[in-house]
């Protein structure tokens, strides 16, 4: 773990979560920190959605407090009030001003937060931060709902004579629908950066990962997508290609985060990476990926170990894009299925022990020949997870 | 059963399919018909829909040649060929011009026709002729792929001192995607109608009906909803009112046959209905009530009983069109859940008991104070629906 420089965190149990698990989260940084936010784009947004897209970008953030276990989400006027609340506390313990604390929720929607389970969890976390790999994967814990496991990646890297560090913790395994930022997430770096160009990368990076997730593309009304740099690695702020090389980096770990998702989504048996190249537009490429990734029959033939490159290309038939049905061609895990608009022939077996062998299944599909590609990553759709989803409660 | 004048029929099995069901379905229209289409908006469609496509409307027809077992669709040049053929072969029985053939197939896509048997079909068919109730329903039956019952509607009622007869028969139980004709859809009426107004006539009931219902959302390659009239009702063309008053008739037939098809839905062991008012537009209500038919998360809560208006609420956030949160109301089954943007309190034992003990689900929402409505109907998502699809082979 390479932990950026100027952070102190903390990760604890209140009993919002009648299982006991962690449920409370809170990040402190050591001084002012420059913010940045990505949101849902459903309209329907939770309360402390709301307060955080108010609140960056900005250069002088100091905490951040997550709970999980309860959205904050369909709550009404109580839900707004219970939000500020939440940011009031936490001021309180940290000695900062409530406007200078960002927060999440994540959970079931439409009930009111137990706000004195949830003063106390911000109390305990407090007395806990600290600013080891530890207190790091305490934190990491904290934001978990269904995830099966933890979801976390990080890096350290050079820029001119600058060491950088990049550290952050994801949650998700349901209700993973692609639009803006998708799910929780929180990005801590200590890069200097100006809070304008923070904002910027960080929306290019979501459209580059966690936007081209899902589960089974339901999206939220809690997505928030949150970096925090504490500037501290030294030097000028970055500028240029500084900033490239800087996005690059980030790009990397995020889609290694944001494929941590569909990997553990709700009930799932393969991580689907879809590729689409040769679309007009890289919206065109986008339209086919998504409407391929949410659709059941794809999702249901991978977990059958079904090579049903029927239903890959008549998904992509009916994205809303253009499309030159003469020139499509696919592959699964490199296995060729259909060229120039035909099927060809292929051994069924093979792909099919491919499919039931791989815990990735790669789908290739050319839709022509122009410049637009995307990649986009689901689960595949089991009885686990219907099962799953008929079962949980309201 | 009703039948319409001027209409021979017959539904015979020819091996296409291993189970031995009937699989060739044929039509004959004593002298030429009056013909409307509406059909998939999929770009990759299967060769009998760019055929039939060419020849409707029309004054024309003579007959349809339908085959379920294999859907011709993706099967490239063959496939054309394939479909000429059919149409060829029926011409020469009948003895008409192969122009004057209609066709549909449907079934598993990627798999040339067996060609040999298919002509084995039309000659049999050809053969057991008849307009009899009992043809009618063999007809019905040949045209039917995993749905488990058959799918007709017919009525007759007075224009004036006419009496007009329809009958219809559908197919459909998977890969039912909302975008113009869903499934295959044959009506027959003796109604005079002139072609320019039965297509306009059909492209407004699909849209009312066809339309408007979903079981995965996957849009089919093979999607045709025909309508012939032999016009032997008597009487002048039908002009003005008489014309308002066959649509209506037509519509709520449609609208019948249509809500059979997710009732039979794959697995399905819930009918949803989703009644969406007070949207801005005609068009976002169908956004809306799209949105909603499709959420997976919304469909596994109602297969599990569960009146999680959490999850409709926030599928309806993140349809792509306006949306006045504050006003948003909910009811399930008449029990109301949530009003102008607020949880209220209601008994979830009671409510979650009238959706396990009712086979239809309804969910009316309030979105705003604006005029537009729609009404969709989907199936829920259970495990039997993905261990069906999953074990569906290519």
């Amino acid at each position: 773990m390479d932990m950026p420089i100027g952070f102190r965190m903390a990760g604890v149990s209140c009993a919002i979560k009648a299982s006991g698990k962690k449920d409370v989260t809170l990040i402190v940084a050591d001084e002012e920190a420059v913010s940045a936010g990505v949101y849902t784009q459903n309209k329907v947004v939770a309360a402390p959605v709301v307060l955080c897209r108010a609140r960056t970008p900005g250069d002088s953030a100091r905490a951040v407090i997550i709970n999980s276990g309860n959205a904050n989400a369909c709550t009404g006027t109580q839900g707004e009030r219970d939000a500020a609340r939440m940011c009031q506390v936490t001021a309180e313990h940290v000695g900062i001003s409530p406007d200078q604390c960002l927060l999440m929720s994540t959970g079931i929607i439409g009930v009111p937060l137990p706000m004195s389970k949830v003063e106390e969890g911000i109390h305990l976390a407090y007395q806990q931060l600290g600013n080891s790999e530890q207190h790091f994967l305490d934190a990491a814990d904290g934001i978990l709902t269904t995830d099966k496991s933890r979801k976390i990646a990080s890096c350290e890297f050079n820029l001119g004579d600058r060491s950088i560090r990049i550290a952050a913790m994801a949650k998700g395994a349901g209700m993973i629908g692609p639009n803006m930022a998708t799910m929780l997430c929180q990005i801590l770096t200590d890069a200097p950066l100006t809070p304008e160009d923070a904002q910027a990368i960080l929306a290019r990076v979501a459209n580059r990962s966690f936007n081209n997730i899902s589960v089974e593309g339901h999206t939220s009304t809690n997505d928030t997508m949150l970096l925090l740099s504490s500037c501290k690695a030294g030097g000028p702020t970055l500028t240029g290609a500084q900033i490239d090389a800087f996005e690059s980096e980030l790009a990397t770990l995020c889609i290694d985060l944001a494929k941590q998702i569909p990997t553990d989504g709700e009930g799932a048996s393969h991580l689907i990476e879809i590729q689409v190249t040769g679309a007009a537009s890289e919206s065109d490429a986008r339209a086919i990926s998504e409407t391929i990734a949410s659709s059941n029959l794809v999702k249901t033939a991978i977990y059958g170990s079904d090579p049903n490159w029927g239903r890959i290309v008549s998904a992509a038939g009916y994205a809303k894009c253009t499309l030159d049905t003469n020139h499509i061609g696919l592959s699964i895990n490199g296995i060729e299925l259909f060229r120039q608009g035909q099927p060809i022939e292929f051994c069924e077996q093979t792909a099919s022990r491919s499919i039931a062998e791989n815990p990735t299944t790669v789908i290739e599909i050319v839709v022509g020949s122009g410049p637009g590609s995307c990649t986009h990553w689901t689960s595949d759709l089991t009885v686990e997870y219907v099962r799953f989803n008929s079962e949980y409660t309201t």
